[in-house]
């Protein structure tokens, strides 16, 4: 019986709703939706990094991050990123950012889906990921 | 080589195209996108459970959770949850229904990603899931 | 330590940003998000097999199964497929062409979740694919 355990960063404002940020079974571990939400502070509700695409995308890829890290994985673990935007016209600008942000990558790059969704108002972006450990 | 095979609910309808309601290799199981269509009934078209959230949301859940059961798992297993909503006015009453659903879960939360999509007529809600046994 | 590795077929256009067409680790392969892009011609951009749903979805199935194939992989090891349409109108002659696509697949089918979303402009469908092999 492998064990099925939470992973939640210290950062992370509570979920809206009964999920958890991430969750590791064996060796999979599962990134949930993040957005670009800052650290949580105590008695506030959660807060948007900024309302550009560039300050939500980097917010989210940390938010990402915290969890892969959490898990005990590493951006090298993940072969599978869905990304989630609002509008076509942010694909470029997102690529770019995307790109630079991978630039150190010390393995090949996961795979990516990329569709436009609607998202709570506000938000410009959101991306889940996959990643398998060991 | 392990066996790949389907995991279909005697009460599921027929899907729409070649696809299987779930699907188990190894032990991984992956239940296809579930809406809120009731119980087939021979002779007769997939009908929706209402045509409210609260309806059809209950009913998708049970459409999942056949298909978990029938795969062998519980919702205990599932480590990733995909809700495809219609309107992001939805998303509150959706968790209301969420959490009151798996109040009585007995493992962390599954991960979960939420987005807004389009879905044929006359259907509100959408859920697949993966689950990881053993 | 299982390598992760990338599975770039030839016939690919190199993507927009830095992921992969698909990545293997272990027993799991992920397919990218693949739309109706004609085989790479060095030197032209990436040009839709056609304007028509038919032309780009018949299109984009080969493009996913060439990434399959790369990886070792066939339709038959294939346990989830996610299809992205941008018309729910676009439900019925996708699924005809879907069915006859997998009409002689030796397997049970793949699991499916269909969801409408906004693509870029000209591209009609996007699908990927999730393969566990062994």
């Amino acid at each position: 019986m492998t064990e099925k355990t939470a992973v939640t960063p210290a950062t992370h404002t509570a979920p809206p709703a009964k999920f958890s940020h991430g969750v590791k079974k064996g060796n999979i571990l599962q990134v949930a939706g993040q957005v670009g939400f800052l650290p949580a502070v105590e008695g506030q509700p959660p807060t948007p990094a900024g309302d550009t695409l560039r300050a939500q995308t980097l917010q989210t890829l940390a938010n990402v991050k915290a969890v892969l890290e959490e898990g005990g994985a590493t951006w090298e673990d993940v072969i599978m990123m869905r990304i989630y935007l609002t509008d076509t016209a942010h694909f470029a600008e997102f690529n770019e950012m995307y790109d630079a942000y991978f630039a150190d990558l010390k393995s090949v790059p996961a795979a990516r889906t990329t569709v436009y969704v609607g998202l709570p108002a506000g938000l410009l972006v959101e991306i889940d990921a996959l990643a398998v450990l060991g």
